[in-house]
């Protein structure tokens, strides 16, 4: 199976490596008559870009999308998109050296035990480069979403230490900012941690949340397809990550009921909840009010100190990782966390179109030719 | 969709609501020959069992579990087995003057929402009691992977502020102590805990750890499928779970990659890691090290306090809940989580069966007639 | 996987043997809201219901039909429908000759290959009991259907060399003939036939057509999942059948294009094809036409004259079959083509409510509230 | 959801239309170390290759494919292949007329109803050359099968009313002449039956048969998955493919079950079979015996003769369809045939390794490790 498709009846299918020709991505299930043109993916894939700033590695990447099919006169026909990214800037001799070794924090052990062998080229298909085709996935699911009046967002909740603080939230940093993070001065602050982070020879983690907003009620479904577990496998399927929280997350193991539970309020002719805990799931289906989902990022693992480690032929040796690499995983990783949110909640607003029978019935029964023809 | 099927190979679909008549699961693809009687799976479903003590609810309920299908002879056929459980003491009445309105922190108002009514007893198909057909196939998927020398247990790790001492593990006390806690001294301290809050008319939360023993690297698949994703769906998806850590979790959000990375050392001629900060996956796929899943668990919903909330018709109202609840989930989750585990993790090894040529070949060339009927 | 679930989003699982305890069948992805009883189902387990007349098996069966979970007071609820039927009449002692050896025809030697032994008690899993969940969840199907304007109907075509004049149909003789043909003269020829095969200790095949009528154009996905490559599985997988025909299906083969092709013509303000060679279906889209799906059914395979096989211990031998059969399969099969063709066109109506930008914005754009929250 | 993929294990999926920038498939599933080259995909796309012949249409296309992603240094990887081939000789000119009217036996209008609009340039995704993914997304599986013993091969059976003797098969006609048919006089009739049908403007239908050698007993699952199941629907997706058969298919009809049923017989140690109706299927799982699958194809839509039909804006209208269309699909279509029976086939293979207890036991038990790290 291999796992590269995500998605119901928006369904995605990734594929490429690191070191390849290229990558890309088809997306199966994107309905009819959407305008769409290669601005509208290449904005979202600039956003993972790399060489932005001092924080992020200096490789250049082009990394421009093209469109091969699924459009016509500039909007989609319902038939497969398959968007592709080139590969321009690979040069597999900065990593030759590891192809013996195995480096710690990395796929590489697990990659040759299931399969024999591996791509040893930049890390292959577990290279960060494999989200290219889900943030070209999610460029389209958003895009479809904000005509749904649906916006979903992500952006950096620390780095290492340094924490944001949204009280005082500021949209613009997170896109003009290295760190995608709300707050210009944490943002400075996280920048300076970074570099005595990367004097030091050694990479941080952090965190990032995305929210969901305008999302109606009632997306989701009860038992496995649960909203909220749909969106934890999203997240934690983006490499690096370890956890994922919804709401109030990891906090409510130390709550007391009274003061988790939300209270309902009219507002209105709208039932709205005085506090949002939960995050915006209740029992797995969208309550209305704002989604947040948060994630923790483990420090980038190719850092430039010695580590122990073992070589294929099974001996201890000592590892020095050279070549370019990002000290922390977090502010690229932002755009992915948007691009899985958004694919999760787009899948399941289309499968939630058929869960009664009264939208059944308008949908079908509207201008329907009076009588079927008779046998 | 609705959403009650869970795995690709090892599959399940479950179904029954709270005050139906019954509730079950089938399981389809579960391996023909395994010996299986009733008795296999009682011992699973007598964990998540409420009444044990004064800590959990007192509604006495037999849940005796009924193979329907799926064995012959005591053993697998390879066909679906449907596991049932009777529905036997659920009395309506105890639950009809919640029906109008909306209970905050339950899945009352999302369920409305999406399907335009519910089935109001006791919380329809978003009860506790839908996790009885979780945990009579995970009992079948635990006994599978004992044979293949995997082992799946969980525990609880906290209640409200009280924390079980990892340092002296007790195994026996899991299965013994009304909390599941592998720590006595903490379990007496979490039911003290749990008194107090009672007395309040208040409820706690907690959370509880899986772990997975003995499962061999190469388990799981890049990109979407990798296993630690599957496993924070499985777990994310068990009603009250707000939060899934695997390994460090979210402390590596505060790490430097120089002590979050997991030597590799040969260990005669094994490749072993000398830490486990990963929680046993690399990459999506298993190193052969012990996994470990971690969950947050929300207080309880149902307090005994009044709590403020709204009626289906639109007005602002105080409520007041009876009946019987337990003052924390996780001593019955436990086993839930656990079963989750075990479905997901028996699922990905066998679809690894054919990730490789050699394997495949191995499979089917042995004992082939050398040659096949010609045209 | 082991096969027993099918749909995708009104997708059912069957599970259950002949012999066994009960079988039955799980409907998960019903639309909530659809007045459901028991009578519903139970009118079309009774046309599957052996017994009526001389030509089918005298063993009697009550096949009862009973709602365990997803419905609430009288309407399904969204969750999971649980409809089961117990066994009653099953002697096992009927069935113990045939266990050491293979019958020619059946499931036999083919299962024991797969599992490394089988449930021999009357074919176990592949019995033809085990479409009594089928014809279960496609009676909901079809109530559904017919509250959208889409009828599903099939009945038997020809019976060994007797084939129904369908030129003068006649509704009420398939429901009301032991043949299921809708030309009552045919009936009594193939009565007459059957009675002589059975004489002779043989047993007869046929053909059986399914027509779908009322549906709208659009239905069916390009590529794969083609209405009619559905239709196909879904009608094949039917033990027995052994060919399925669209429209004027094997004849195409020896056609001219210009005489095959349907031309199109305006009736007023509507599309219509002046002919329907194609079956209602071009390029595995539904063509708003009546939709028309054949199959031919082998005959049974259980017949009263001794037939040369193999033992389980490989040994040439006669067998000599006793006990019940029909000897002809095809009257009983028709409401089980009926229900297969009603399950696969109502999952693909749900699956194309998302295949048009318009049709999604129009389904959530209304009366949602102007400005979701903020941050 | 769109339809573009097929398989659960050994997945496709499909993307491109006509007359787009490229064409390809991506292989997610794909066993790690197979030797894999473009060479050998190209062989199985050269067969589906117009302008061998007087028979097929003049438009030339190169159809070379490109390996982009999931093989190092010459093998697979494990993780997704993409194969793509660029379009370079579509004119859109030559098509420009057909935009607005519906062309008789074609997928316009039924694009037209499902999508709002279509891609009205040589079929767009309905067109033949969407069949260039499944051909060589079927050259890999086709690869793979032959290493495990197992040969797929497809012939033309007849064009019209031209027959093929398979009495006297000729395995080296089948690719050598223009028709695809195992016997050189049928073929030389067929051609000057061809040549006839041009000069008339007119086209014709035909049938192919595929053949599955070598394939051992127990692939495929009961009820729904049956492996004659999953191979109808493979089939009937092939466009003008309008019936499918399995052994003596729509004959056994007349059948009487003396006749029809395949006596098991001991042949050494093996079971064999002393006949074949069935066609190696027995309720859904192959029984170690040839699998004889057959296609009906209705002739090509596009013939040069005027054809009344109707326009987009609802008027009646006469079309001359121009351009150049090959007489009769069959003989390109053959090999399309043989790789999707080798995609089901292989996918049927792959998830039956878990079908056994024994099975699994044996692939994860040998050389683990004694004792997994205790707690």
């Amino acid at each position: 199976m291999a796992g590269s498709t995500f998605g119901t009846i928006f369904r995605i299918t990734t594929w490429g490596e690191s070191h390849g020709k290229a990558l890309g991505v088809v997306i199966d299930g994107c309905p009819a008559g959407l305008p769409l043109e290669e601005a509208h993916i290449q904005s979202y894939l600039d956003r993972r870009k790399p060489g932005r700033t001092g924080i992020s590695t200096q490789r250049r990447e082009e990394d421009a999308v093209e469109i091969l099919s699924g459009t016509f006169e500039g909007r989609t026909t319902g038939t497969p998109l398959m968007l592709m990214v080139r590969n321009t800037s690979q040069i597999s001799g900065d990593y030759s050296e590891i192809a013996p070794t195995y480096r710690p924090g990395h796929a590489d052990y697990t990659f040759d035990q299931k399969y024999g062998f591996r791509d040893y080229r930049g890390g292959g298909r577990s290279s960060g480069r494999e989200t290219l085709g889900r943030v070209a996935a999610g460029a389209v699911a958003c895009r479809i979403l904000s005509r749904l009046g649906v916006r979903v967002w992500a952006y950096t909740r620390s780095i290492g230490p340094v924490e944001a603080d949204l009280t005082h939230f500021d949209r613009d940093a997170v896109l003009s900012t290295p760190t995608a993070m709300p707050d210009r001065d944490a943002s400075e602050k996280a920048v300076a941690y970074l570099e005595q982070v990367k004097k030091e020879c050694d990479s941080a983690g952090g965190s990032m949340e995305c929210l969901v907003e305008g999302l109606p009620a009632g997306i989701g479904d009860p038992v496995f397809e649960k909203l909220d577990a749909n969106l934890a496998k999203a997240v934690m399927s983006i490499g690096a990550v370890k956890a994922v929280e919804i709401g109030d997350g990891a906090m409510v193991s130390c709550r007391l009921g009274s003061s988790n539970n939300d209270p309902f309020r009219m507002e209105g002719s709208r039932v709205v909840k005085s506090s949002n805990h939960a995050g915006g799931i209740l029992g797995g289906i969208s309550d209305g009010d704002r989604v947040i989902v948060r994630a923790h990022v483990k420090p980038t693992p190719s850092i430039f100190r010695p580590q122990q480690t073992v070589s294929r032929q099974g001996q201890n040796m000592d590892l020095c990782i050279k070549g370019r690499h990002d000290p922390v995983i977090v502010p690229r990783a932002v755009v992915v966390m948007e691009c899985m949110c958004a694919l999760t909640v787009l899948d399941a607003m289309m499968i939630n179109m058929s869960a009664r029978m009264d939208s059944l019935e308008e949908f079908y029964r509207k201008d329907r030719p009076e009588n079927p023809a008779s046998l």
